[in-house]
């Protein structure tokens, strides 16, 4: 937690809060809190600053904010991914939001397992503490936006040409060669596909609707390394 | 697994092996294996090749191998990487392993906390397991050499000057304007630290032995997701 991220309903009055529960415990544990001490704060959605320790209790802390700084830019870049396992999902969640990523749609892809969309991990409650977890790590603020799109076709077919317009569309594809010319200063629009690839079929779909093709080399990564690979490349 | 890696004690004859273990569970429950399916074989520190299924028992299976291909070129880059606690040690070998790395030094830095050299994923048969977990991810046979060094200052002092012979020494460090012009076909020697940076003194010393910095911006990765980030910036 290199920030602390911090709701409107934390507030007390118009300068102080008082927080409890897991960021209680992770101050007072991993941060050695006592008062005093400054914090890094962040409201949610909004602007960050510092966070003077003023009171500690047993299962509570009492903080006075200063927030006077804009969150860091966001990353102009909107990513697709297949879904991944519950596992890699809490990754692909938490690297996404590190990256400044602020628009991730899950989509189906062939070669998605259909239990992962019966995981617990898809519900909200859960995509947003990975997203939070991973706001609080970056030190940003801004909560991502995250679609789940069940359907490929009607996907790419009705919703790809809005989502991309303006931006440069790339789908990543292992073991192809790369076709991507990404020195522009267009947002990109990234599709990456499962661990074993997009199919032939919807790597065809895409590139009907302008993606180019780019591939890391042949080394194979985890979907949750080839995100920060693929996209330190492009941007 | 997506070779499966063999060893010279595997093979019967000059082109039949027999494994058991983990290989075969997994070879029989992730890859379905039955006889006469051809799967991705390499032998460590061979070639690469296809292996054919001839043979499955209740806890093995026999292999017919034909190995003709060299492995992948390794990544032309020495990584140093101040000791991370031993969960993200497991992912830092991972992904170091996946991107082609060769030569990996676990050094000491004023941040590392000293119980994480006590921990039995330092022990050389837990960091070659998840070497090898790496080559089977990226299609490779090629063990990377893993060097441990406890002391900071003798490292940097006496082996850092023949380390980075050759390569352009590059030091990673968060929230500091990055100075590095890696433009060139040199090899690269790269420094990591831990996720709270290295301290002064330590950048100091890296910078006295010619180490550019370079930061990837203000937001702060996790270890084993800002290698992947660093590296493919710079390569």
């Amino acid at each position: 937690m290199n920030l602390v991220l911090i709701y409107k309903d934390d507030f007390i009055d118009g300068n102080n809060i008082i927080i409890g529960g897991r960021r209680f415990r992770h101050i007072l544990q991993i941060h050695k809190a006592n008062v005093g001490k400054e914090l890094t704060v962040g409201l949610l959605n909004g602007e960050i600053g510092t966070g003077k320790i003023i009171e500690l209790n047993s299962d509570s802390i009492k903080i006075q904010v200063n927030l006077n700084t804009p969150p860091p830019s966001p990353l102009p870049l909107t990513l697709i991914v297949s879904l991944p396992r519950p596992k890699t999902l809490k990754k692909v969640l938490h690297i996404a939001t590190c990256l400044g990523i602020k628009k991730i749609y899950l989509i189906e892809s062939w070669k998605v397992e259909k239990s992962y969309w019966q995981s617990p991990v898809l519900e909200e409650k859960s995509v947003n503490e990975h997203l939070i977890l991973g706001l609080e790590q970056a030190k940003d603020t801004i909560l991502p936006e995250v679609t789940i799109k069940r359907r490929f076709k009607p996907f790419i077919e009705d919703e790809i040409p809005q989502i991309i317009e303006g931006s440069l569309p790339i789908v990543a594809h292992p073991d192809k060669n790369s076709e991507t010319n990404s020195n522009n200063n267009l947002p990109i629009t990234l599709a990456i596909g499962p661990e074993a690839g997009f199919t032939e079929y919807e790597i065809c779909m895409f590139k009907q609707h302008h993606f180019q093709t780019f591939s890391l080399g042949c080394r194979i990564l985890r979907v949750e390394f080839a995100i920060p690979a693929i996209i330190s490349k492009l941007t």
